[in-house]
């Protein structure tokens, strides 16, 4: 299978971060974790990004916060799908960094999830891997019919405790 | 190659929504059209990205405004990656169609692109495409050359009429 | 009395919707509580919604965060009056849910309440059950002459302590 | 049938606040329209409101812009259930009128609908009125198979033209 | 001298209100403080606001949050001038409060202040009373002495700290 | 009477302006125009506004736009009120110019109006002149009266066509 | 004298960049100008600034709209001064921009101008080269006392209209 | 070496504030540090700023939080350049501090950074100051390689951590 990169602008993004390393885990897919930043080496994350695909990376996810351009930046230098999750710093809360990585211009896409949505670009990364792939596929739907039934129990729990 | 399919919440979008499909056309991705409402005609909704992964869809695009449920309705109902186009509508810029794309609970991503940025989300899902595929890569290698060829064109004239 | 249904997106918007249920409690209004996702539950909330009517309900309150869409698919799904409450969530301070519920495309409505206004939303809903109902439209008016004197205790208590 | 209120604060509003008009009269729903303004003419809102119940009013929509305090006054007078339309005027494109509206107290609820949502407003009212009213229920049915329709003819037509 | 009569939406803006207080016992300006609702207590807020002039009020204070109607309201019943403090609430970080403070629409000005700004609220207030009287505007320009002898003072400190 | 100062930051301001000086007029309050920048003429700015009490002034009314620092400068040298009017220009639809007047430090009021809400700046300055001046008081009396009467000719509008 | 080289991400800024191009020319300073995107042409970015230092730049202009990312890509490969111009574009008015601009992390700074402030761009990178340059200095000390002027005419003109 | 100035608008911005100290030290750029207040204290500022140059100053740092109009009153009175920096206060997360500092009107510049970017406010002066100071250039040059370096060593901790 297609390995997944994760980047990080700074090793401060890592709690949020991690949501993504797990659910990546969770579903068996392998990866990679960086800490490059696209304004303090951005030499590194052009190499990096670069060599992705021909080191058999199918995806790369990049985290950063503020004027967030880490994932931009890697998406210019690669035709890899690149998944943005914008991070909340401590102003601002995540809108500076979710426009940043959004507003992307004509030619060169990010796919941006929600601000500190590390499970979501995780998981949007093994849809992108699960195209073709029938194994991982059925491991999405599995994922999806538990996170169905763990609304079901907390549900059952309500009507247990409300109506009665 | 898999097929990608456009959704859109309502016929005033086609607008935006025609750029998605001139940049799938360039690119020779077979694609499919339609206008479903998350809110006026769900059971469609439904009924289309359920059956949407064995009909041959690999991709999935979906444009709406102001609270713009569709690619979260779609996310819902399938395993497939999904991608939001947020549309600008007559108030607050799209922001709201942009917050309610993007922001997506843990479970059920969606890729969001920038607000009315239909071409990327073309090229995203030729890139999600393209993981696998060489020739699709090779073209949309082709693509990011031919876009920087363009703003050398562009710079050429400039430093022409300006740096003499 | 027709019920009223009260859904939330996730157990965690309990301590938000609990107001509502105290304030049904308080005017004796019959309910039920669910957790059912737009997202991850949508057959059990399609379910939940066509049948209301019939079930005896006559207004449904949705409370939800983020890209809140359940009141939106909720009122997809019925003509009932579908109430809104925009959750607060750890960031953006509840602008995403309350622009992901107000903002509804012409055809489907949803009354929104402001965010994290759950009490609110209760007694809006009783607003709606006591159009026809003098007893319940009663109980309403000693709710207000209630909130009224609460307001005059509390300057009076102010008058005493500044004014003097 | 009870009847629909609808005020406005200013005849500036008219253009919008004609969307609702056109849906009562479809709907069949009598309806009174009035200008009053909760700043100039504090009190005809007052006389208004206090007596709408009495005079057969079941809901009451409210329109206005800027620091919309309309609907908020209205509802301090009533019990009946009170809808805001946030009107977007020449700047902040809404959003003072939005928050102004749904942002209310605890205590006193205003439903609000999106910015210039007034159909919204109108079929938000059909719906409260139809919760004990099976003919006007039936109605709001109807325009909802109505409104499916509508979108299934533009599909029609975009998937004639694009999906050959 | 006239008074200045303050007045909040609820005791729980008394926080904020205090420093008004403080400020207008500083300069020995006359004042009575009050908690009426616009919502809860409109008949209250009225019929304070319409004997103020006659009571001897010169310029009225109104602190609320959220949709903060209040100086409204007072506006709308007296010409004498009002000033409103947006109060910052538990979302939205006083934006709300600010917008429906700020926008009043032609015909009846509310005069303003920052978001939890009450200790301009009563120096604007002084200024107001000042315009016409020398006693008082003499105490304003040495209150404004000493605002810039504790910046001088500060300054001094911070210059033997780091300019050594 | 005192006379109202009116500053503008640059002579684009005018049109906005214009509403102010019309509305002084007609309520024969004797006035002053003069356009002074903040940071062009900040020269003039302070010279103007340090001998304004003595040269008669009661009020002064700032109107500027972007990051508008004239209210701010003429209160920081002066304890006569001053009002700031917020201009709209070509970006970001006033916000900044709102938050750049209302949200001054404390020790330093600005007396804020709505974006572009020039007559109620003018309206306000009457208010404070108003304060000990009953014929003036009484005029601000009857032009809300005119006000009111406005609404209700066009109410009266209103119900003649729509509620035959 | 060192020269001053403006880059625009795209020939479409040039409306924009054109007033810091006239204002260079006023002032005498020697300019080139570019249409470099950070995006589609990343490599030439970094070619050109890294060579900029040795070619006799000695401040870096930089104008971009949406996720504008070109002003904090060409800071992360000099450590000459980079101003940062934020283009307005079709959505959002310039908000994603000027976050994308100006929210830059520690270590690499952007001097951020208004959106759409090309003149002070380039005002702003004169009077860094004016900090160890008489000559250049007392032109902007010129251009400083025109501008001042240019605000004196225009008040004489409003003050003979308006203060006859 | 021309020395670099620092204000404050009150010494409680003097946390944000310590950060340009201490990267100006680490530069070993000679500095001094005021508090004055652009509103309180405004000779005190016009004097300081208009000696500035004489006394051997080359930047002028400006720091200060809600209406921030420090920076660009400092700008109005010296063709230094004029560095601000927007200090996040206790409401609106520095919104309000960075659009009244960064959209300066036309002629009179502000270099802004980050909200609370104390340490890019010093680097970016002292990039100025080594437009023409190859020593000090290359002290610029070595604090790059050290932020690459940090980062690099916080990405072999995670690699190898993460990557084993």
């Amino acid at each position: 299978m297609k390995k997944v990169g994760i980047l990080m602008g700074s090793d401060s993004d890592l709690p949020v971060v991690e949501k993504a390393i797990e659910q990546l885990k969770a579903l068996g897919i392998p990866f990679e974790v960086h800490v490059w930043s696209a304004h303090r080496t951005p030499l590194e994350v052009r190499e990096f990004t670069e060599k992705a695909r021909e080191r058999g990376f199918g995806v790369l996810i990049c985290a950063a916060g503020k004027a967030a351009h880490l994932a931009g930046a890697v998406a210019a230098s690669t035709t890899l799908p690149v998944i943005g999750i914008p991070v909340k710093s401590s102003t601002l809360d995540g809108l500076d960094a979710l426009l940043s990585t959004v507003q992307m211009p004509g030619g060169i896409p990010v796919a941006t999830v929600a601000i500190d949505g590390a499970q979501n670009a995780a998981l949007l990364a093994a849809e992108m891997l699960a195209i073709g792939d029938e194994v991982l596929s059925a491991k999405l739907g599995e994922a999806r019919l538990a996170g169905a039934e763990k609304v079901r129990r907390a549900n059952a729990e309500i009507e247990a405790k409300y109506n009665a």
